[in-house]
């Protein structure tokens, strides 16, 4: 058993042992960002919310018009199938879809018909760190794009704000959205607490309708309000929060938080609900 | 020769049968449009502009962080490799750089050290067809993103916008940016002639500085301005360009254009430099 790597992946309908999967150079994944992805939390070899992740990837899927070429009940089948290869206590399982494979070039060509790849992975999963925040400077979430309330692979904002935030001695970054705002942290959704009220940006701020996230709405309790930049140094407590799992946030933008526990609706979080197939 | 789909590929270093050239399912560019591409136009079987795109390929790779395992002398002789496999008159070849596979899962590691992916691919290519554009209603460019002025992987944007105009029954649409005010094609880059004089949105309103819109703007002449959507109604006449082509616009959100005849300069535009090598 390797916690970094996985010895199988299913792909298009198979499982296979990852050094014999690939992908084609043709895949518009791979070109154009051209799909969407979950990321499922596995504890006891279980997956976690795989209804809900299930429903969002087609929501994704039909925002880009994707035919998802398999049932849900196959693609249920086929992560107990995978999950069977790969026994693992504590693990991610990814399930990317994207358009598939093209002939022709170009952005877009409703006339050709393509064949999406759906790939699921696994991998150890280790616990989400206490997290030190920044806010970036060097992008925002783009709140008037649907992509900010979507799992698509158009992780670039991401990914470069994470870089910043890495390179000034943080764990991670708060992205603010083109009102001032701010919307969410790289890897997930944020919750503030001010004045003792619980709240996290709602979805119209450029944020991803997370399953934690509505989890812990209901958990913490918290409300749905817009969270201004200028309202920072207000915040007393602060969380992370993805369908992996939820951190506390023990500093921002250099400044330590007073309230630095987790809070228990941070771990009953991922335990509130029976597993797939126990229902 | 096959207009369509190319038989060869170079990938890291190989030219190789395209149907023998595969990426990893860990590709970061895959999993999270974690890299940068480059589409060169190629006529009589050579490259324009190559030397101007490997700098803007290495600019975007420096602000992602990505290591290019290659000299530009090293991916100018394999462009003439790759060219030579594929005699084409009129062709259009993509460079395209991610940060390769990941062991480890999850947005950034910096302590990780990946290998580049660095995949070269030749298509036929076709004219760019006169435009009949929309303003784009489902999403917007984000000029508070450095991406906005890159050619990164992250094109979710410009597909769900493309996807609305085809909808719409036109060709492109038009991507206003965060400030009301227009940025630029799907495709590519826009010039509007208001009052008889051309202008083009500036590269801080969310634009690519793309290599024929600044051979346009010496050629045509244009200035650089902001373009306000509410100043729709007042355009005369709109150029779409890329690095493959240049077309007129002959429709505006439903209005058709007075003036849609194309500017000499647009094809001068792609001969006004001498090919790569004959220098």
């Amino acid at each position: 058993m390797n916690s970094v790597s996985m010895p199988h992946v299913w792909l298009n309908g198979h499982v296979l042992p990852a050094d014999s999967a690939f992908l084609s150079t043709n895949d518009r994944g791979f070109l154009l960002a051209d799909g969407v992805f979950e990321t499922v939390r596995v504890q006891g070899s279980r997956p976690l919310w795989l209804d809900d992740h299930l429903a969002r990837l087609r929501r994704g899927a039909a925002a880009f018009s994707i035919s998802v070429p398999f049932t849900d009940d196959v693609l249920r089948a086929a992560v107990d199938n995978l999950l069977r290869c790969e026994a693992h206590e504590a693990a991610a399982l990814r399930i990317t879809l994207t358009r598939g494979s093209t002939a022709l070039r170009g952005l877009w060509n409703r006339a050709e018909v393509t064949s999406a790849t759906l790939l699921m992975t696994v991998a150890g999963r280790l616990p989400l760190p206490a997290q030190r925040l920044v806010v970036a400077r060097s992008t925002r979430r783009n709140d008037f794009s649907p992509l900010s309330r979507m799992k698509s692979l158009n992780y670039g904002d991401n990914l470069l704000a994470r870089k910043e935030a890495l390179e000034r001695g943080a764990t991670d970054a708060l992205l603010m959205n083109t009102r001032d705002n701010f919307a969410c942290a790289c890897v997930g959704n944020v919750f503030f607490r001010v004045d003792g009220i619980w709240s996290t940006p709602p979805e119209a701020e450029g944020v991803l309708p997370g399953l934690a996230r509505q989890r812990l709405l209901r958990l913490l309790p918290a409300i749905e309000r817009p969270m201004p930049a200028c309202d920072l140094e207000r915040v007393e407590a602060a969380l992370v929060s993805n369908s992996l799992d939820c951190a506390v946030v023990t500093h921002l933008d250099g400044r330590a938080l007073a309230f630095a526990d987790k809070p228990e609706a941070c771990t009953a979080l991922y335990a509130d609900e029976p597993f797939e197939g126990q229902r």
